[in-house]
C-alpha cells in the first residue's frame, strides 16, 4: 500500500519557486515586510493556498484566517498529523523565518504525493497568521486563535505602523471577528496526534556544528526585566570624589558583569541559561564625558529550559543589585518582570525524529531554541509537539538570512519521512 | 599707613547687587545664559565695569576685551596682584559660576577702600571674557588673548548657537581682532605677583566637609578617551550560545568594572586620580532586549593631578581591553587620546592662604580642583597661581547652583586679606 523504502524526495522545484515569489512579492527595501494581517502576509497565505490547490490537497479557513491544507491519510477517524508556521515577518525581515516551515510541509506532501504515498493519517499544512510581535506586540495570535484561545485585549491593540487596530485589520482580512471575540476553536488538541514545526535556526549552533538539521529539544522560556534602571546623581566627573559619587555607569557596570559571572556558574553546574544585557544606556539629553552618570536604562534578559533555573537567575540579579546599590549609593529599580513559559519538546517524539535522521543519514543534533515558536502554543495546550531546524547563516530577523536549499531539503525529507513510517 | 588688624569686610551689599542685577539680566527660563562674546557676557562686563567705576578704580580693555579694574597700590613699580576670573557661562548655567570670582574681587577691593587700606602693590581685579568651552568648543579664550596666545585656528571656530566665528563675534563685541591675530600680548607673566582666582567649588567636597572656603592644591588635568568602542556581533539573546558570542555589552561592562577597581588600586597607593564613564550607550537603531549587543560606545575619563598616574591608568584600560577584547571575542577602539595638562597650584601662596584663613578664624581645608579654570594657563605660563574655592550645593553649570552669600564674604575677605598683609 505505501512505499517507506525509497526515499522521499520533498519537491525543491516546488519550494524554489514559493520561496522566490515570496520574495518578488514582499521585498520592500533590503529586506522582506510580510506584515501580520496585511498585504505582505496576506499574499503569503493566498500563495500557499494556490500551491495547495495545485497539489490537490484539501483547504480550509478558520476565523482568524489560518489556513489548513490537507493530504487525507487513509485512516481519516484518527487524530492528524498538523505541520506549519508562520507566513508573517518582521519589518525588514528574511525570507525564511516563518514561511519556511510552510514551504516544507507542502514540499513534504508534495514529496509522498509524488511518490503515491498516502500516511495513516490527514497530514494538515497549517500557515499560521500573526506570529511576529512586532506588529500588534504579543506572538501566536494565530495559533492562539486557532484553539479559541486569543485575549480578549489583544483585539484592540494597535498595529506599531498603521495605529489601527487588530480587530480592525482582522476584519479587512476577511476574519470573523465577532466569532473570534466569542472564543470559537477550530483546533482541538486532542484532535492532534502531533504538531511538527520546521524553522530555520535562529542562532549559529548548527552553522558552527556543521550540521544541516537539527531536532529541538525544547523553546526557552524567558524571564525578563525590559525596564531596569539604576538612580544615582549627576556630578563633576573631576571635582566629584569617588568615595561620595554616587555614579550609576559603575554600579550598573558592575551588576552586568558580576550577573554574568553568576549566570556562568549557574550554566556551569548544568542549568540551561543564557544571560544577556541588549540595551545599556545613559540619558542623552543630560549625560556628558565630564559628568558622572546619574542614570543608567538597561534590560535584563534570561533565558532558559527551565523555570527554576531563570527564577534563580533572578534571584541572584536582585541580591547583587541590593548589594551593588549600597555600595555605590545609588538605587536599582529593576522594574516590571515579564515571564514567558518554557515548552518542552515531547520526548518521545525528540528521540524518534533523532533516530529517523539517523536511519536517513540525515546529520542532525538535539539542540534548545532560543527564540519562540507558533510549537510553544501547541505544546502548552498539550499536543506532543516537535521542532526541526535547518541552519541557517547570520540569524533571523534581518534581511542576511542565509538558507540552504539542500538543508531545506533534508528537513522536508525528515518530515515527509516521519509521516509516511506512521503506522506504516 | 595701613591698618590690618582690623578685619577687612569685603562689601556684601555691593556684592548682592551685583548678582541680583546679572540674573535680572541673564536669566533665560530657568537657567543662566552669559553666552561668550555676546549679549550675557557683553552685559556682565558692563556692569562690572560700571561697578569698578563707582568705586573709582582705573578701567583698562586689552584687545580681546578682557576687563581690569585696578587699585593703585603705594609701589605701583612692583609686579601687581591680579584677581578675578570669567564672567560667562555656559547656556542654562547658574549665577555664580566665573562671575563670583570678579565679584569677590571688587568686594574685597572696596572693603580695603572703605577702611582707607592701599595695599603695597597694584591689586587688579580682571573680568575674563570667554572661559566657558560650550560657545567656541575651547576654553579660556580670554585669558590665552590676554597673554596673546590665542591660537589662529580659535578665530575660526563657530560658536554652538549662531554658528558664526569666534572673530565674527569678537569684533561685534569691539575686539581689536588683528591686533589679536598678530599675537598682542597685554599681559606678562613677570609683571604679575601672583594670579589668585575665587571660584565656586563644582563638586560637593567642602559641602560634605562642613567648610565654607577651600584653598585649591591644583587644578586636574585630563586623560579622556570620549569616542571609546566595542565592535561584536549581535546575535538572538536566546539562540546564541555564550561560548560563541561576541557581546559588546559584556565586555564593555567588564571593562568598566575592573578598570573602576584598578583604577581604586592606583588611588589607595596615594595618586590622585578620579576615573568616569559617563555616557555608555549601544546603537539606539540596533540593539534591542532580545538581540546580543554588537557595539556600545563609551567614554574613559581620568583626572588627576600628577601626568603619570593619569598615563598609567591609561595603559591600564589599554592593557585591560585587550585582555577582555579576546576573551569576549570583541574589538575595543578606545579612539582618539584627549589631554589637558594639570596645574599645579604656587605652593608658597597655597600655604599663605591656608595659613591667613586659619589666622582670620575662616574655616577652611586644601582641595584640588577637577574642572579646569583661568587660573589654568596663569600657573602654566609661570604666574604665582592660587585660588579659593567657595562652597556650593548642586554643582555648577547648572540653575541649582546655590552660593551662601555669608561663605562668599569669607572667601572675599580671605582675598582682600591676603592683598593688605603683602609687604604689610
Amino acid at each position: 500500500m505505501t512505499n517507506t523504502t525509497r526515499p522521499i524526495e520533498p519537491d525543491l522545484d516546488l519550494s524554489q519557486s514559493m520561496f522566490r515569489e515570496l520574495e518578488a512579492h514582499t521585498r520592500v527595501g533590503r529586506g522582506i515586510v510580510r506584515d501580520s494581517y496585511g498585504a505582505g502576509e496576506n499574499f503569503a497565505h493566498q500563495l500557499a493556498e494556490r500551491t495547495a490547490r495545485g497539489l490537490g490537497l484539501e483547504i480550509a479557513t478558520d476565523a482568524a484566517r489560518n489556513l489548513y491544507m490537507t493530504l487525507p491519510g487513509r485512516r481519516r477517524e484518527l487524530p492528524r498529523f498538523v505541520t506549519g508556521s508562520h507566513m508573517d515577518s518582521v519589518p525588514q525581515g528574511g525570507n525564511y523565518d516563518g514561511a519556511a516551515g510552510v514551504v516544507a510541509g507542502l514540499a513534504a506532501v508534495a514529496g509522498l504525493k509524488s511518490l503515491r504515498i498516502t500516511p495513516q493519517r490527514d497530514v494538515t499544512v497549517m500557515a499560521i497568521r500573526g506570529e511576529e510581535a512586532a506588529w500588534f506586540n504579543s506572538s501566536y495570535i494565530g495559533s492562539h486563535a486557532a484553539f479559541g484561545r486569543l485575549a480578549a485585549a489583544a483585539f484592540d491593540v494597535p498595529r506599531s505602523d498603521s495605529w489601527r487596530t487588530l480587530a480592525d485589520h482582522m476584519a479587512e482580512s476577511g476574519c470573523d471577528v465577532v466569532a473570534l471575540r466569542r472564543g470559537e476553536a477550530c483546533l482541538e488538541p486532542d484532535d492532534i496526534a502531533a504538531f511538527i514545526e520546521v524553522h530555520i535556526e535562529q542562532g549559529p549552533v548548527l552553522e558552527q556544528a556543521d550540521l544541516p538539521v537539527g531536532v529541538v529539544t525544547g523553546i526557552r522560556g524567558c524571564l525578563r526585566h525590559a525596564g531596569a534602571r539604576c538612580f544615582g546623581a549627576y556630578g563633576h566627573s573631576g571635582a566629584t570624589p569617588r568615595r561620595i559619587r554616587q555614579d550609576a555607569v559603575a554600579a550598573t557596570a558592575e551588576l552586568v558583569h558580576r550577573l554574568g559571572e553568576a549566570c556562568i556558574e549557574i550554566e556551569n553546574a548544568g542549568g540551561d541559561l543564557v544571560f544577556t544585557v541588549g540595551q545599556f544606556n545613559t540619558d542623552p539629553a543630560v549625560a556628558a564625558p565630564s559628568k558622572v552618570a546619574g542614570e543608567t536604562r538597561f534590560v535584563l534578559d534570561f533565558r532558559g529550559l527551565e523555570e527554576a533555573v531563570m527564577r534563580n537567575a533572578g534571584r541572584t540579579a536582585a541580591r547583587l543589585a541590593d548589594e551593588i546599590g549600597a555600595r555605590h549609593r545609588v538605587r536599582f529599580d529593576l522594574g516590571e518582570e515579564l515571564y514567558s513559559y518554557a515548552a518542552v519538546m515531547d520526548p518521545a517524539l525528540r528521540r524518534g525524529l533523532s533516530a529517523l535522521a539517523a536511519d536517513l543519514a540525515i546529520p542532525s543534533m538535539e539542540l534548545a531554541s532560543g527564540a519562540g515558536h507558533d510549537a510553544a502554543v501547541f505544546a502548552t495546550l498539550g499536543v506532543p509537539t516537535g521542532m526541526i531546524f535547518i541552519r541557517n547563516s547570520n540569524g533571523s530577523h534581518n534581511p542576511d538570512e542565509a538558507m540552504d536549499i539542500g538543508d531545506f531539503g533534508l528537513a522536508a525529507r525528515l518530515l515527509a519521512s516521519h509521516f509516511a513510517r506512521d503506522g506504516a
